[in-house]
């Protein structure tokens, strides 16, 4: 394989996961600050390992969920919220992935993560 | 519910997702530490937080390994890779969860629960 | 010992924390994001965890303090700076504790501690 | 050599690695939350370390951001971006850390810090 | 005050919080790995930032343990719950630091420190 | 450009910066726990960016080492310790670089990079 057609594959997942608006958007504030990091994005993480076939993307965004909120990283973890809601978890698969970090994470980890879920939440309300 | 018979609910978790023999040892190893941590891992972590419905157990070891490995946390990422073998996670699940975090926590931090994994994994062939 | 108890004692030791305006504020905002978040918190965390007898209050504020400025984690270090205040700490004891991890978290991690300090005091100040 | 001589030689290089504007706004910023944080940052962390000889100014600002950025420790990761490009490195080399990192630390890490850089860029560009 | 003098007041408090003995062969480890980093902690960590008189030197021990127990750091880890049990800390203050920080830096923190302080609790038992 | 284009030059990347026996072996440990994380490794980290031109490998050693101490994982940052003596960065470079972040990532974990360092030059010094 070679990697434009990984970056193909990974611009399909990212419009599946986001919505074709919002994966533009979001590849056009990384093209802003940096075009390789945005290449890197696309083609690796998306096209690559997002792309694996072992665990289906529900599980995926959980786990990404639970790694990023562990680690504190607020832009990562507001898209991969967005993505998740996309990708077939329901808003209660995420607040019981963050609540089931709490222990393992620590509260102030699970609060502020809920804090953004509820957010991105209250926003989609708004829309509708 | 009084917390007696959140301990009893956490007990029987314990024993399910490791075994009557490993569950008792983990929880020795606890309580010669420090008895209350014990009750605490007992009653509050695994009978009220892993006792929640809404996500499957192998749902939650996934979450929970990628939480755990994301900070680095070797005792609790040892064991949490034991239960979730418990839990209805394939070997494949729980290497694929952490390639799945590669990119969100780095590749260090996929490597150490990589090896981790593979040493349980060598342990569990010559058991058997 | 019942849940309920434990429910009902943590509530009392946040609004000694807090003061009862301050204490019903934080638990409605968790109570929006989660009601579960709410009640472990309640609960465990300051039923529980807080009330135990063998450190004091403005012992466990600043041993807690350490903690959450080491880990980035700043609504509940804006939490616990408000509540040390209420828990005998003074306003040295806290810019001393953040001092003192400086060399052991980093001076990053002291310094967000203490523009986080100086906010909340500042605030104080005002409304005298 | 005592403490007096190491921290005016930490005020003088920070005067060259921010200008002098920017460093006695800094410093002030930091005298304001605790005059002992000006202090040790400023005579140790400034006059000391930062005065070593060994390696040149601007390897030490892409280790320092590296470090910071893999941290998430905001307010150190901008003072560092704007003191990097005044000991020699230039753009490019700010954003090529951070891609270096990415693997290492994670792309959630190096988002961040490149969103940093582009903000610190951009303002620099306004001012011309 | 020179630098000198921090020196001799660093030393002076580290033979009191770890014996002569054990504060001269931490002192050489540090000296085999690098002059420098054992100047430093004698000097500014030691004989500055823990020779500030403020807080008491068992708080500060205390405070100490919970951001290094955060941060999972284990060689410091080691050397301060030693220096705390001669700051004046009792196994239980060490004990109950660690579990009060359990729900702010997850149980896995916990669980490392406490697994930590037993080990050091048992040798000295075994020495008496 | 193609994944095998890539995969070759990382891995030709790697032999340069490890010598061909020990990369044969981290690779081969690497396989042994997943291929995947061995294709990963080659061809993104090593193949891609460490491959990028704008820095030297000096300079992009040193500040990998100074993220994977700052985050504390021993794994690559024993590795990195080694491959930095080969792209250019002598023992005092690599011992700098951690003093350098003692004051931003805490001077514990400065220790435990030292710590490494010096195994790491001891071993080779034994070899001669």
């Amino acid at each position: 394989m070679d990697v434009a057609k990984r970056m193909e594959r990974g611009q399909h997942l990212l419009e599946r996961m986001l919505g074709p608006e919002q994966a533009e958007a979001v590849r056009m504030s990384w093209r802003q600050i940096s075009p390789q990091f945005e290449e890197y994005v696309v083609e690796f993480v998306a096209g690559e390992v997002w792309s694996r076939a072992q665990l289906d993307l529900r599980t995926k965004s959980l786990v990404t969920i639970a790694a990023v909120a562990a680690l504190g990283r607020n832009l990562a973890l507001d898209l991969n919220i967005r993505m998740a809601l996309n990708n077939g978890a329901g808003r209660e698969d995420i607040v019981e992935t963050l609540l089931q970090i709490a222990p393992y994470a620590g509260f102030p980890a699970c609060w502020e993560g809920l804090a953004m879920a509820q957010k991105i939440f209250s926003e989609a309300d708004q829309k509708t």
